[in-house]
């Protein structure tokens, strides 16, 4: 921003054009000057129809997600960091090591080419801190609209720690359910970045790595029976889900689940319930009670897990569904978000 | 079309909404819909965050692309057949046979459902016709601009079917280049339709699977030093690449070049060049001249290769570049394709 509040305007140069994605000389281009030096795995450099990946002799997981988060800058973060962290997020709660990854973009004519260095960088630095690499891309441009719109799909292969892997039919009765931290926190700080709103205590996404925790509990041999990370639809959508995938009855206490007060504020405001609000770093796991208190150790070590904490237990009682009871021993059920209140979260 | 020419009212279930990506119910009845039953692959069916692939054994090939093609219905294909075989034909011009997909959508808000059921429809077709097996999915809703958009990634896993791989750095003195088919069919399809162009033989898109003529060429052991599938840049951007990754001199003798009436036509009254028209179901591949006949008797038995011939050759002199030479004896250089003559073409 200038001193006179007005855009400063940007050189042609700086601009992306429907030439970048002719597959011709402008995207080779586009390519070399902004994303070879970045993504510089062999395999990006040879620029192969496709990557080469030796046999890795073990079962992998593979997962595909597009983003298209509306701010693209927001607090805590933007769409580059949330691209890998999302699919990589998406491979740990499989009990999968992240190693590979594409990334794919679709570009609005008229984006700024300074915008997609930083969000490429912020890919690159989200990549190289858990060491994964990008090995394969590809860049399409499409007319502007706003001029404002990237689209990103990252899609991951990861290889499998264990060889029985927490999956939603593992949940077994009894098994306690624990949160890796407070929930909201992405969901709620793309919102106020999208409606202006100020708090004194700044409201940032929660977007992180949950690989290091994860392979931590499975390093120290923790029965992980099933593990989910909170996205879209949040934290409901996600035990409802589960509830029906393992056909189990989960009761969670309302007054256990963490939610920061920035974010209580922000939902009372907007009038949106935080536990239908998308997280980006936030996992819950489904664990025999013997092993709480080892659980809670090994998260309480970690900076994005200090909040972990039960939230409740699988019951051995009724039909598939989860519940939330508060302290006077009232239940409600819990269902999956019905309409949109947050587009473009993710 | 009705016979009055005005567009017939959609009901309101017909429509994607911004609901649809909210992560929650709608979404989860989305899925069900539209997705579940044509991608009935078990790991679909598990709706967990990633799938899960048994360990291979064998070094695989891995791509990614986007499509954005406009229009999305097309005479020859639709944007659900491009999206499977375009990186379907990525892997196998890197010596490996297609077997597992991601397939993630990005749709525009107003978008008939009835017209993503075609896509899905079509996908799911090309996939079964290659034996891929489509095992995770994404989708995202974005704001209405003009209601017709969808784009689509696909992410391929392969396996590679030889130990020495076909690459550009094994392209040799005296290798012929050999193109499997006319080129340019894809991306004049696509211009007549968006200009409304018609001929007396109607344009259709080459689009089309190149896996089974690749396998047959391995399973003969013929040596094939490497190949590409032509797609945006045309010919001549293929080739220039190639040069230049090889550093090798390509003398490609332009009276050899396949292209059809019909193609040549409309590349005439749009005033475009058709060595940089994009094809889709089209590859060169680069072979020692012994394998000649074998490789065109291969080609030959197969109908989308039916028209392969030898183009050109690579010759020992000079530094890398790719020439096309006419029957005068004149050269000119190739060069990659410039500036966008044809916008969204995949």
């Amino acid at each position: 921003m200038n001193n006179f509040n007005c855009p400063i305007p940007h050189y042609q140069e700086d601009v992306i054009t429907l030439s970048h994605g002719s597959g011709g000389k402008q995207t080779s281009d586009l390519i070399e000057n902004i994303f070879l030096s970045p993504f510089s795995s062999e395999e990006i450099k040879k620029m192969h129809d496709a990557a080469f990946i030796p046999s890795i002799g073990r079962s992998i997981a593979f997962t595909t997600d597009s983003f298209v988060v509306d701010p693209i800058f927001f607090p805590g973060g933007d769409i580059g960091t949330l691209a890998i962290t999302g699919s990589a997020n998406d491979l740990a709660v499989c009990g999968a090591r992240p190693i590979y990854m594409s990334s794919a973009f679709i570009i609005e004519e008229g984006f700024l080419q300074s915008d997609l260095k930083k969000i490429v960088a912020s890919m690159h630095q989200a990549a190289l801190s858990q060491g994964i690499q990008i090995i394969a891309g590809d860049t399409k441009i499409i007319e502007r609209s706003t001029g404002k719109n990237i689209f990103i799909n990252t899609t991951g292969i990861g290889v499998h720690m264990v060889d029985v892997l927490p999956e939603p039919y593992r949940i077994a009765d009894g098994d306690l359910i624990i949160i890796s931290g407070d929930v909201g926190r992405h969901g709620m700080a793309i919102m106020a970045k999208r409606n202006d709103l100020q708090f004194a205590n700044p409201l940032y996404s929660d977007c992180a790595p949950i690989f290091p925790m994860i392979e931590n509990l499975l390093e120290n041999h923790v029965e992980l029976h099933c593990m989910r990370d909170i996205t879209r639809g949040g934290l409901a959508t996600s035990l409802v889900e589960l509830s029906e995938l393992s056909s189990k009855h989960f009761i969670i206490d309302e007054e256990l689940i963490p939610i920061a007060k920035e974010v209580e504020s922000a939902c009372e405001i907007l009038g949106i319930d935080p536990l239908f609000v998308a997280c980006e770093g936030r996992f819950v796991l489904f664990t025999p009670p013997k092993y709480k208190q080892q659980v809670l150790d090994i998260l309480h070590s970690f900076e994005t897990s200090k909040n972990a904490c039960v939230i409740g237990h699988v019951d051995v009682r009724k039909s598939p569904s989860a519940v939330l009871c508060n302290s006077y021993g009232i239940e409600r059920p819990l269902y999956k978000l019905y309409t949109e209140q947050l587009p473009r979260i993710c």
